[in-house]
């Protein structure tokens, strides 16, 4: 019987590792360069971990099922719950600020259909336990650092910042009570996928009073200086996150992320548990995708019963980045590559060959050779399809003479060597050669 | 409301996640040095592609659950049914050997108790469509150079090697009919699990003409001559069994792995799907626990109607062996480490110390600084906690002299520096400093 891969998810086959692989390495050693370490959780978690934060609505989007104790679970669609569990479960014992990364395989059970993934990677940057603008600061750097580090310039793609306090005295200046903020946020975050027209419909629905269209209008067109202001002049709350914004903006100028940072109130994130600034990391090129999202929420650990740690943090999802970079040519051309090939110059040999292979593994090179026996041109032909940079020839000399050929495949240069001397210190000798 | 960790999962924290991260290392360099490459699948599967190996019985040990198209899935709880899915979609294009590695996250749904998980990690390393005992030697030899990459000699860890075919032949010499092998293998792999009560009184249902006291001593006294003498003499299939042991012997001692290894009947591995030698890594001195454990599987891409690919793997799990590494002592110490940490002589120069934070970071140095302001010693002092090599201190002398204070935390050496020179090439005047 043949059973398929199932719908929305990968298959990984060595080619396409070796993508994920380099781009998880770059998620590691950037987010390792702001100080940040890495954590992990369980692949499913409580149903009610997701149900708390989004309420019952959430669960059509989940792969949920019970054990036998009848005991309901969730495969994690985000890992922000996970986050909070784990920090409120220890908020007293961690050290402040609370600087974490994590690469989380996420599972949505989205209808099957091209393009829409079932499953995927996402990279976390959270910084926990800080109030100030520092920590947003930081994580919008640690995303503009990621961008740079691919060959992305503020060309290819930018990050759009809003203030979700900013956005609710903006909206409360055209007469939207900001008890309405939120449903208004999830409405515009949803524009793109409702349409004009069902967007215009609901819109009307929510507050009759305004036009949709000077909404729209009202975000595209506000910068911050007016939008600030406008903050400023609605009480103290509003005077806060003026300043709050303002001051985002001089800690992300001195991190030197200040060129791809552009702000645009139309970023509202549909997530309900944002408290402050929102962002989206979007490509300018090739229509507007957002390759990540985040914001800072101040209460997720209180959900839980937790202490208050404040927090600020992004996702970023393996599939559009790798995309972008795919359709700008900005992907490494990652091939196979072999420390050494070792050639046997005839089936005789071949035993001797194998103690060869054993002995260069052991000093922590890496080693292949040929499973057919086959004349030495094809051994090289293969020894070069696999990346090789050396070959190791073991033939009558190894009994005659005590030595080994060692032939550096780039440089095209060939040499005997004692084998013994090349087997005490292999890396060594092969770099002579 | 508080919601817990789901029972049988595990939180990894980063001191927990710096240990996964160093055992994985390990386990993707040595894998590479054999010249595996690394593949990835789904976390979960059809539902079938684990009864149509295992059967139904199968089912009550998954975690499995409908979509809204009513397709059944399961999460994977091993990782060699999603390998033969692979490779049987794509035989005749991959090249051969197919020599691959994996780390997945599997899940089983265990009763939850102390010390019984239902999600952990497993190095899986296959090498397949080659017959020939190389691909068994070589396949053993990963997991022998595994042992001995992390601290373990054949006092604490070996490999105890069986054969299918061989052990076949041992239990027809006492009476029991090759049909009846596979149900005796089962009930003799699952013996310290039943109890010697429940154990004999299987037995005597399965064959009542044997003592199962008479099996187990056989099984304990045979050693690999007599065995394989006695294959020999039941005609060619057992004759080439027998040459195909002998082989895997010289093989193995010519891949410098054979000190790990021992024959033992009694590995028997319960799974079914196994053709030919079996295998599994035992630690000696805490009991006998398996540590790792695989074999020999010709027909599994035929379950899924691809063509005959042979194989050979094995499995070894993250808990058992980091279990054990602890108890010996030969878990490394693993802490935080940053090359800079930036420090601040004062409030009015902390937005010049995030300027250099960036640029260091922008560098590609690994970077961080005080989130509080406070005296330098009090920074200094965090400087070391968080394991930095070097600190940069931000004072006075940058605005009067254009100058940066590196300190070597190592050495305790200090100097000064031209900021701008310093920031041109950072990592090469740390080393200088």
């Amino acid at each position: 019987m043949k059973v398929r891969a199932p719908p929305g998810m990968r298959d990984f086959y060595p080619p396409d590792m070796r993508i994920q692989t380099w781009l998880f390495d770059v998620w590691r050693h950037v987010s390792r360069r702001f100080g940040c370490e890495e954590y992990e959780g369980p692949i499913f978690e409580y149903l009610e971990l997701y149900t708390l934060k989004s309420g019952d609505s959430i669960v059509s989007e989940l792969f949920h099922f019970a054990d036998r104790g009848a005991r309901r679970f969730a495969i994690r669609p985000e890992m922000t719950p996970t986050l909070a569990r784990l920090v409120a479960a220890r908020a007293h014992a961690l050290p402040r600020p609370i600087k974490w990364f994590s690469i989380p395989r996420l599972c949505r059970a989205e209808k099957p259909q091209r393009g829409r993934l079932r499953e995927f990677f996402q990279w976390n940057v959270d910084i926990l336990g800080v109030d100030d603008v520092l920590a947003d600061a930081e994580v919008i750097a640690v995303a503009v650092e990621f961008l740079r580090q691919v060959g992305l310039t503020p060309g290819d793609a930018v990050v759009r910042i809003s203030s979700r306090p900013i956005a609710t005295a903006a909206l409360a200046a055209l007469g939207i009570a900001p008890e309405h903020a939120n449903t208004a946020f999830q409405l515009i975050d949803r524009y793109d996928k409702l349409g004009a027209e069902e967007f215009q419909r609901r819109w009307r629905e929510l507050a009759p009073q305004v036009r949709a269209d000077d909404v729209l209008h009202h975000l595209d067109q506000s910068d911050l200086e007016r939008c600030v202001e406008l903050a400023e002049r609605t009480g103290p709350a509003g005077a806060a996150a003026a300043n709050q914004l303002r001051r985002l903006w001089e800690r992300l100028r001195e991190f030197g992320a200040g060129e791809f940072c552009v702000f645009d109130l139309k970023v509202v994130r549909g997530l309900a548990y944002y408290t402050g600034p929102v962002f989206e990391v979007t490509a300018k090129r090739v229509g507007l995708r957002a390759l990540a999202g985040g914001g800072r929420y101040d209460s997720l650990t209180e959900l839980l019963d937790g202490p208050r740690v404040p927090g600020v943090g992004f996702g970023m999802g393996d599939a559009p980045i790798l995309e972008l970079l795919s359709e700008l040519g900005k992907l490494p051309a990652l091939t196979e590559s072999l420390d050494v090939f070792v050639i046997d110059a005839g089936e005789p040999y071949f035993a001797r060959a194998l103690e060869i292979v054993g002995a260069l593994r052991r000093a922590g090179l890496v080693c292949d050779f040929s499973y057919k026996r086959q004349p030495i041109g094809k051994q090289f032909k293969q020894a070069a399809e696999r990346g090789a940079r050396y070959a190791v020839i073991v033939g009558a000399e190894l009994e005659e003479r005590h030595e080994l050929t060692v032939k550096n495949l780039t440089a095209g240069r060939q040499k005997a060597v004692p084998a013994e001397e090349f087997l005490r210190a292999p890396a060594a000798r092969l770099a002579e050669v």
